[in-house]
């Protein structure tokens, strides 16, 4: 495998032309043997439907497993799905741990207890492990690969012991020093047995100050202290204090980037495990509970508007200017709906500065209503010849961006104290608010004034 | 520095509870001894600005600069304007080369020599290496503490000259082979050369097909091969070849965490280094032009409202309506046009398969919008009584949500060909494409009916 990214779009466009021209040996020749499983599930992502189909057909069994590892869950689940028992076993073989334990949990139970009785013992016992916590905490996101060791034995019998292996895990930068019962005491970091004395005990040079992680700990929290102390790697315990596995750089940097899509997609209403290509049909029932939900908004704020038909009647520049009053309100909404979000994702916002926050937002909030509130009335007295139509425009936004302030802060912290996903459903609200409020403070004194 | 998360908050508490009670030695001691840097820049960015000042204050000069190259861009310039040479000088002593460059591009010219000018020869022709490439790029990216070998020695030689160090670097997981004239030409990881013969040439293990990144390539191309490959540290080297420094997954995982925040906040039109507390007066002015952009659009909207204003009079029932219009069409676009950015992020969308998601997306496009047609159309009968305003709002919900999935498809592509950042100007463009096809449609085909 070539990791040069420059003799990669060669290849690709090859087999492509493999594939148009029908010559499907040729084609299989390359996806099994001249590509990086990474850059086949890349490639398989990037391909629509049926051609996809095409592609995963020619992949070798045995290859399929390294594949699937790094497709996403939508086309994950799809492929799985196709594949009896025999075919997941033989694809599934020389898979880590924490990989494993990821698909087979897409996989009906049936299935599941199927490929863990042809493992062996102590690779089921691991798996079992693993699978025994939820794929968004620690324990799920683990590997078991661990080398350890004991606190009484000297450096040079350490290197001694690491020199009879083939070869290390993966991303191994420390090795974790353990009690006769599987306790974890301390960890020797790679890099100081390296510069170390060799007659010196493990105990001397160990660390026992390292993290250790709980193996019920949230995914985003692991992300989080690696973020903060650079780490490579962590070892995981259980409630008891044992040593349950570690977790690797990679797969927090999976987590992090999982978390970053989340908050994207679900801005849309969208699920991050979308497949970019899923067909037609199935995007469409995705995405029209989407639509359903925002249409009760938009007929809550139609609401609102009928209640004044009468006055839109008399004066229309009214239904000429209203949209704008909304749509304001909705943006400055949104800004600070967007740095409360962001705050509370990175903990700067606590109980104790709330309140800083929310006085700063209503202080924006009024400095940017007068001033648009200035401009806006220029132009609507310019364009209709109605002084009262301008103050009234000025009044209804300024009014419209304070209360955007006010619900743009406070939303996303109610709602993380019901624990509701802020990304998901604040904006919807938001925009339900400014859209009802505009709607009834514009309308509401134009009412007052002209009827 | 203790790594235990739950010994952090008492801590924190106890802090805040010496600030409060003026007892500003004790404050101080807790500030540089009791708490790691990191937690301690964690703290100010979570601190209104005031509060923010006294703090900084207690700091010790030379723990300052620690704690700056953990805080946002925003703060660290606010802190850095503030130091003198002679203070910048001994708060940047011990920091890493590329955190240091990262300080110094954000201070003026003539600082930045003088800071340059205290330091020792080696150091500094270090640092100005970094600093020769701009921020975003992996020669920026990069630290220059690379531990390099010749081919032609023992591995027993290597360990001990590694044994002479105190320490290794941090996030040292291989030796960088070189020429007499540091030419890279291979890489031997920690773990290979731990599990090697010792009696073996570097030349014999080394790994000849390692990744080596240019000094030139963009962060965001580094950060997709650090997780395509799973890497952990990876060389860089200038156009002649020659080994310039390397990049560690720490500073990668600042870039993923950075680009993600930028997509996020510049949805709102906001910066993704925006302190959390900036003042309101700066927050305002920031805000205003999002905000001015954002009226310019709404005004067209409303243009296109005022053509139909003698409909509008006659048939009031279409001004409470025509917000539904509008909305169903954003939702829809905005669904599409986030599906497409990050399709385009990922690297799935390609020249090739646009046709087939704006095939797909037009589809979606009209399923959805017959679906919300009808059940809208029903509504708005039952409401008002009228059967042709049923069918008036349906036909103009199927029209914009055609538009919006043409639009919020081919949107991001052709942003992506003008360079332009389709996460910041996206949302706005297809707003008021949704806005004002779904007004020209709705009360255009109800002027041809009614007038």
């Amino acid at each position: 495998m070539s990791k040069n990214p420059e003799k990669l779009r060669p290849k690709l466009a090859r087999l492509s032309e493999a594939l148009e021209s029908g010559a499907l040996d040729q084609a299989r020749r390359m996806l099994n043997r001249g590509l990086a499983p990474v850059d086949v599930a890349h490639l398989l992502e990037s391909t629509p439907p049926k051609e996809r189909d095409v592609l995963w057909e020619l992949i070798e069994p045995e290859l399929q497993g390294d594949v699937l590892q790094y497709l996403g869950e939508d086309i994950q689940v799809e492929f799985l799905n196709r594949m009896d028992a025999q075919q997941l076993v033989s694809a599934t073989e020389g898979l880590d741990v924490d990989d494993l334990a990821d698909l087979l949990q897409r996989l009906p139970n049936t299935v599941t207890l199927e490929v863990l009785a042809s493992m062996e013992a102590q690779e089921r016992q691991r798996l079992e492990t693993v699978l025994s916590y939820p794929e968004d905490t620690a324990g799920g996101l683990m590997n078991t690969d661990t080398l350890t060791i004991r606190p009484d034995i000297t450096l040079d019998v350490v290197l001694r012991y690491l020199r009879r292996h083939e070869r290390l895990p993966d991303t191994t930068d420390s090795l974790l020093v353990v009690t006769r019962s599987d306790k974890l005491i301390g960890s020797l970091p790679i890099n100081r047995l390296l510069v170390s004395e060799p007659s010196m005990l493990v105990r001397e040079v160990m660390d026992t100050d390292m993290l250790s992680i709980q193996a019920t700990a949230e995914d985003t929290d692991v992300a989080n202290l690696f973020e903060k102390f650079d780490l490579v790697s962590a070892p995981v315990i259980g409630s008891d204090g044992h040593l349950l596995g570690r977790i690797t750089i990679d797969d927090v940097v999976d987590v992090i980037r999982g978390d970053a899509e989340h908050q994207m997609m679900s801005m849309a209403g969208l699920d991050e495990d979308e497949d970019t290509f899923a067909p037609a049909w199935r995007t469409s029932r995705r995405r029209a509970v989407w639509l359903g939900i925002n249409l009760i908004t938009a007929f809550m704020a139609a609401a609102v508007i009928g209640m004044f038909e009468a006055t839109i009647a008399q004066v229309t520049a009214l239904a000429v200017l209203m949209p704008i009053v909304a749509s304001m309100g909705g943006i400055a909404g949104s800004q600070a709906l967007t740095v409360l979000i962001r705050g509370i994702a990175l903990g700067h916002v606590s109980g104790s500065n709330v309140r800083w926050l929310l006085n700063r937002e209503l202080i924006v909030g009024a400095l940017n209503g007068l001033l648009w509130a200035l401009v806006i009335a220029a132009i609507a007295v310019a364009w209709f010849g109605d002084l009262a139509l301008g103050g009234i425009i000025a009044a209804a936004i300024v009014i419209n961006l304070l209360f955007a302030a006010l619900c743009g802060t406070l939303l996303p912290v109610i709602l993380r104290r019901l624990n509701i996903d802020a990304a998901l459903s604040g904006s919807v609200i938001l925009t339900t608010v400014t859209d009802v409020i505009g709607f009834l403070a514009f309308l509401g004194l134009a009412t007052v004034f002209y009827l």
